[in-house]
C-alpha cells in the first residue's frame, strides 16, 4: 500500500514536471509540449475555417470526431493538471489548494476551453437553441489562449503589462474620459447638420473610439465647421493616446531589463565585501551589517 | 465662544481631511470617496443617455430630481471646500486664500459643474434662448473631470504630462507648422482639380489634420499626382509626429521611476556617511557639510 | 572718425544682441521678439485666409499695404542680420562670413521669405505669368519657419533630431526600401482585378505610403485575397515603422535629459576631489590628475 | 607557379577588401561601392517604371539592354564574392566555407537577384508560360535588398532588431492571437447584418488586421451595436498594439547606446585600479583578479 503510494507520488512528480514544463531539455516535456501546441493551433484552424461556407456541412463528420477527441485531451489533460497541482507548495492543499488553482487565469482558460462540449449535455434540452449552441462555439476560440502558458518571451510581456498595470489602467481611464468629452463636443456639434449619424452621445462614441484610435472608416465624419475643429483636436489628441502607452512601456522594458542585468550580486573592487548597485541601495540593509564588521 | 470656535476649527480640520482625501486608510474618507465617484458617474451616465431620442422626455421626472439633487450635493462639496481650505498653509488667509484656490483648475471644474444650474436664474429671461441652454447642458458634460481628483495613477501621469509640458508643446507648435505647410502646399496642388474640396487653405487643413493624425476618413484625399506625392510625405512625417511625443513620455516615465528609487538615502558602504547618488548630486550641497564634519 | 566708428561698432554689437535674441532679461530684446512673433504669424495667417473665395479680391488693398509692410521689415531684418553678423567670432570676416552665415538654415529661410517680392521685380516680363505668380505666393508661406528662431523648446527637438539624425535616416531609407518592395508585390497581385487603381507600380505607392502610415482613407485597397494577405502584413510592417522612430526618440530624449544632469560637475564627498561619473569616464583624463596630486 | 599562386592570393585579398567594404577611406572601394549602389538603383528605378503602361513596350530595347548589362555585373560579383570569400576567416574552408557563406541572408539576396534570368534557361520549354515570367519579374525587386550592405545605419537597426527578436517575436504571436479573436468576436456579431463582408472568421480577418493596425480603409466596418462596441475594443487595443513594440524598441536602442558608452574601460579615481561599471559587474571576473593582486 506505502509502495504504490509512493509509486503515485512518484507519478504525479514526473506528471506535474512534464505539466508545468518545469525542465526545458527533458524530451519527454518537448514532446508534450510540441503535440500540445499541434492540437490547439489545429483547434484554432479548424474553429475559424468551419465558418466559411459549405465547409462545415462537407466535412461535418471529420470537425466532429476532431473536437470530440480535442475535448478528450483537454479533458484528461485539465483533470490531471488539478490531480498533481498539489505538488506545488503553492497549493499543496488537497481541496482548497487545487480551488484557489481552479480560479487562475490559466486554470479557467483551460476550463472555458472544455466547457462548451459539457454544457449542452447538463442542461436541460428546452435551454438548448441555436443561438445558444452558436454562442458555445464561439467560445472555443478561447482554447487559443491555451497556448499563452507556451512562451517564454510572452511571459516577459505579461510580466510588464503587470508591473504597469496602473499606469495603464490610469491611460485607459483618461481614454474613456476623453471619449466621452470628445462625443458629447461632437454631438452638440454635428447632431442637427446629421442627425442619423450622430443620433445620441452615445451613438457618437462610435466616432469618438474610431477618431481617438486614428482607424478612421469614414462611415462617419464631422461636416460642420464647429465638428471639424472639434474632429482635428480629437485626432491630435489621439496622436497622445498611442504616445502614453509608448512611453509606459518604455520604461517598463528599460527596467525589466535592468532587473535581469542586476540579479548578479556586485562586489566592492576595492576590499571584496558585497556592494549593493546605488539604485538598489535601500538604508539599513546591507549596510548596516558591513558598517558592524568594521 | 472660545470652546464653539475650536470646535468649529476641529470640525473643519476633519472635514478638510475628509475632501481633501489625506489618509487613505480612513473609514470616513473612504465612503465619501465612493460616495462621490457614484454621483459624478451617474452624472456622466445622465448627460450621456439623456441625449437618445425619447429617453429624455420620457424619464423627464427622474432626470429633473437627479439633476438638482446632484447640483445641490456639488454645491454643499464646493461651499465646503471653500470653507476648509483655510486650513492647507498654502491657503491660509481667510479671502486671498480662498480666491486663489477657487482659481486653481480643481476648483474651477468644481465651478464649471454647478454653473449650467444657476446661470439661467441669474440671467435677465430675454437672453436665455434654447441654443443658450443647450450649451448649458453641455457643459455638465465637464463634470467628469471631477473624477480625476480620485485616481493616484492619473496624478502620477499628470505629474509627467507637467514635467514634459515644454518639450509637448513645442511638439504641439511643430504639428501647427507642419500643418499650416502641407496644408498650403496641398492646397496649391489639388485646388484646380477638387475645387469644392480644397476650396481654400483654412479649409485644406481640415485634410491636413486628419492625415498628419494619420486617421485618413477618406472624405478628402489628394487626386493629382503632385497632391499624391505631397499626402505620401506628409503621411511619412505624421509617422515622426507619433514617435516624437511617445519618445518624450518615455523619458518622462523613465525620470518619474529613477525619482522615485531615488528618495531612499544612500549611505557609502565604506566609511557609512551618506553619499547622495551619483547623478543628483550638486556640488556645495551636503557634501560642504561632510567635508566641515570631517 | 575713429569715435564714429566705435559708435557703429557699439551699435552693431547692441543690434547683434537684439537680434541674436541673446538675454532673456532684456526689455529691447523682448519687444523685438513679440513685434516679429505677431508680424510672423499675421503673414502666416494672411497667406492662409487670402485663399477663401471672394476674400482676396475684398480685401486687395489691405492684404497689398500689409504685404509690402510685411516685405520692408523682413528685408531690413535681413540687412540687418547680414551687416552685424561679424560680431560673432563664427562669421568674423567681413565677406566670406557673411556669405557663410548667408547659407545656414535661418538664413536662408530669411532670404526666401522676401524672395517672391523682388523675383517679379527682376526678371523679365515675358518669364512672368499666373502659374509662376501663384507659385510666388505659395512661396510666402515658408515665413512660417521664421517663427522657429524664436523657441527654445524647438530647438531642444532639433537638437535630439540631430543627434539621431543617422538611425531616423536609416529609417528613412528602410520605409523607402518596404514601400517599393510592398507596392511591387501588391502590384502584381491586384493590377488584374482592379486594373484602373493599380496601373503600375509607381502609381501602387500611393496605396502603399498611405497604408504604411497606417491613414487607409479608402480610396484604394486590395480585393483579392492575395492582395488582402500582402495588405495585412503591410499593415502590420506599418506599426513596425511607427515604433522605429518612437524608440529612437526615447533613446534620444534620455540622452539629451542625462547630458543636462550630468553638466554639474560631482565632487568626491569623501575628499572633496572631483569625481567624474561612472559612466562619462574617460581614462586618463581627470584620473591622472587626481592621482598626481596625492 | 608559386609568385603565381601568391599572385592570385594578393588580389583576392584586394578583392575581398573592396566587395566587403573594408576600410571606409579606401578609394577603390568608394567608386566600386557608388557604381555599385547606383547600377542597383537604377535596377529598382526600372523594375518599377516598366510597370507604366506603354513604357515597356516603347524602350523595350533599352530595357533588356540594361537588365542583360545589370545581370552579368551581379553575376560577376556574385562569382567573385564566391571565389574572394575564403579569405574571411569563417569561411576558410574551399568547399564548405563557400557553400556556408551562400546560404547566408545577404549572399541569398546577390543570388535572388540574378536567378529570374537564369531560371527560363534552365527550364524545358513547356513549363514556362507567362504568369511563370511574371512571377519571374517581380523577383527582380528583391535586388532593392542588395542596398542594405552599404548603409551603416541600418546596420545598428538589424543590430537592435536581432537583440530584440524574442520580444517582437511575442508581440506578433500577441497580435496574431488578438488577430484570430477579435475576427471571431466580430464574425459572431456581423455575419447576419452583412453576410457578404463577414462571411466567415478568415475573411472578418481583413477587417482585424486593418481595424488593430489602425489602417480603416472603410470597405469593411461594424454595423450592430455589438459589433460596434467589438470594433472600438479592437481599435483601443491597437493603440497597444504600436505601444507595445514602441516600448521594445527604446529599451533596444537605449541598450545600444548603453553599450557603445561603456566600450570605454574604466578605472577607479581613488586608487587607479581597473573598475568595472557597477552595471556590468559580474562577481568573480575581474574582481577576483584585483583582490589577488592585492
Amino acid at each position: 500500500m506505502t509502495s504504490e503510494s509512493e509509486g503515485m507520488n512518484r507519478m504525479r512528480k514526473r506528471l506535474h514536471e512534464i505539466l508545468e514544463n518545469v525542465s526545458p531539455h527533458d524530451r519527454a516535456i518537448h514532446i508534450f509540449d510540441v503535440f500540445m501546441i499541434t492540437l490547439i493551433t489545429l483547434n484554432v484552424l479548424v474553429v475559424t475555417i468551419e465558418t466559411i461556407p459549405g465547409l462545415h456541412e462537407t466535412y461535418l463528420l471529420a470537425f466532429t470526431i476532431f473536437d470530440i477527441f480535442s475535448v478528450i485531451v483537454f479533458t484528461i489533460e485539465y483533470i490531471l493538471r488539478l490531480w498533481v497541482i498539489t505538488v506545488s507548495p503553492a497549493y499543496q492543499r488537497p481541496v482548497l489548494g487545487r480551488l484557489r488553482y481552479a480560479i487562475t487565469p490559466l486554470a479557467l482558460v483551460d476550463l472555458i476551453a472544455i466547457a462548451p462540449f459539457y454544457i449542452p449535455l447538463l442542461l436541460p434540452m428546452h435551454l438548448i437553441d441555436l443561438r445558444f449552441l452558436r454562442i458555445l462555439r464561439l467560445v472555443r476560440i478561447f482554447r487559443i489562449f491555451k497556448l499563452s502558458r507556451y512562451s517564454e518571451a510572452v511571459k516577459t510581456l505579461e510580466r510588464v503589462l503587470y508591473n504597469k498595470k496602473e499606469e495603464l489602467a490610469a491611460t485607459f481611464f483618461i481614454l474613456i474620459l476623453l471619449l466621452i468629452f470628445s462625443s458629447s463636443l461632437i454631438y452638440y456639434a454635428e447632431h442637427d447638420a446629421q442627425p442619423e449619424k450622430f443620433s445620441s452621445i452615445p451613438d457618437a462614441m462610435w466616432w469618438g473610439v474610431i477618431t481617438l484610435a486614428t482607424v478612421g472608416y469614414g462611415d462617419v465624419y464631422p461636416v460642420t465647421v464647429a465638428g471639424k475643429i472639434i474632429g482635428g483636436f480629437v485626432a491630435i489628441i489621439g496622436i497622445g493616446l498611442f504616445a502614453l502607452p509608448a512611453g509606459i512601456f518604455a520604461s517598463g522594458f528599460a527596467e525589466e531589463l535592468a532587473q535581469r542585468k542586476m540579479q548578479c550580486a556586485t562586489i566592492c573592487p576595492h576590499c571584496g565585501k558585497p556592494l549593493s548597485p546605488t539604485y538598489h541601495f535601500h538604508p539599513g540593509e546591507t549596510v548596516q551589517d558591513t558598517r558592524k564588521q568594521e
